[in-house]
């Protein structure tokens, strides 16, 4: 089995069935000090040769590559954009953090401030969060019901049609990660003074809201993945695990375009330079 | 019959069939020079009683009106903003005129530049040209073929139907003039020094195309026509005629809202200011 249809939403597809700690097939057990650090290797390798993909998809400048990250509080979409994108050339890479939305994006639709940081041709664009809050924290705490969700599950799959049609490339991970795990983290978080800069009281307050949260995604899920819009759910409770699974898929993607440098001109070999 | 229904695009519509001379009902015939003074004075009180619906329409920052503005050149695109959106009040009201894309614009979906300047709550915006450019004058030249065009045909529809979904009314008023009408005001630009300005090469060179552009009108209006964002053919080889026909339809429509200011805090009428 590929690892893409390892960890792609399948039918019936159940999230609370699903293992977060789950290991990469063919990968080490990440259980073990030696382990990880095999991980970590496998993971620098894999975003090396990423990197060096993107330099042959930024100069045919036609293809474009939107990378959606979701996840719940402390499920590693940081660590995640670090790992695997953090070789990639700034020039032709961005990544994109939504965070609540500003009193203009909320006067908008709730794509609105999503459609203007699209990929152009060329470019790798990651999202940090993105328009799945607007199905999952507004359901969640009812601020749509449940035909206004229906209604943005729709507009969302018209939306990402619509950028496929238009040359991009959509890849979607949701970082799933355990309670206790999620527990574990706030508590070092806590218990750390250097990390209390990423501790949010919201996050607590968000944790109550676990079973609401899951059952959000796993509707959210099923009702987006498309065939040229796949989800993958991404078992996090370990981090290397999780790099490791989400390099390999961006990295199996990028190859099988089996993009190469345009033609030069060739007339450009014969030039002089003075 | 309502001016609403006299305009409006109906299945099986032919745009050879449409006389672009047609005056509007009820209307003066828009011939004689005092007939014209009279659409011009109906069409000021008009884009005035415009203006006022629009303190409301802001007031409660809660609709948005997106008025889409299409037609050969010299149809009349400018001088219908001027006469009938010429009141609003700017804070809350915006002319976007879409020229040829950026290379930015060009490297995303045709969409992107379109999406970034819709009406945000409250606000009123004229699109001076759109996203209906490509699938006309791209269709045109053929830079994109048969299937490329349906495709954007229903990307349309789906982007316009979430706009609406999310709360905006969408106008679409086709500037219908005859080929002869454009003769004539191209070549009064030509003779008039202070004109020259208006006029671009470019003109005469898409005039050549004038069978193609309305067959390429036809059938995006007839594909882009629905319940919610209808498109209306406004006959425009009268100036007159043509503000009085765009400013009734906009005066209705803002009508039709019944908005009224929002309730004040009762509270306030006992402040006293010191």
């Amino acid at each position: 089995m590929s690892i893409a249809d390892q960890f792609r939403v399948v039918p019936n597809f159940k999230l609370n069935e699903a293992d977060a700690n789950r290991k990469v097939l063919g990968a080490s057990t990440g259980v073990r000090a030696d382990d990880k650090q095999s991980d970590k290797l496998k993971t620098a390798e894999l975003a090396e040769n990423i990197s060096k993909l993107q330099d042959v998809f930024a100069a045919n400048h036609a293809p474009k590559l939107l990378v959606i990250l979701q996840g719940m509080d402390t499920a590693g979409k940081d660590g995640t954009v670090k790992s695997v994108f953090g070789q990639l050339h700034p020039l032709a890479a961005r990544t994109v953090a939504f965070k609540a939305p500003s009193v203009a994006e909320r006067d908008h639709d709730f794509l609105w401030r999503i459609h203007k940081e699209v990929p152009g041709k060329g470019e790798i664009v990651i999202f940090n969060r993105s328009h799945y809050e607007d199905v999952l924290i507004s359901k969640v705490h009812g601020w749509i019901d449940q035909a206004e969700c229906e209604r943005r599950f729709a507009q969302i799959r018209d939306f990402e049609r619509m950028l496929i049609e238009t040359g991009t490339i959509v890849l979607k991970f949701f970082l799933h990660i355990s309670k206790d795990e999620q527990k574990q983290r706030l508590e070092e978080r806590l218990a750390d003074q250097d990390k209390h800069w990423k501790f949010d009281m919201q996050d607590l307050a968000e944790r109550v809201h676990w079973e609401a949260y899951q059952q959000a995604y796993e509707n959210a899920l099923l009702a987006t993945d498309t065939p040229l819009a796949p989800w993958y759910v991404i078992p996090a409770d370990s981090k290397t695990q999780r790099n490791l699974a989400i390099a390999t898929l961006v990295f199996e993607k990028l190859e099988s375009l089996k993009l190469k440098f345009p033609p030069g001109n060739l007339e450009y070999g014969k030039l002089v330079v003075e």
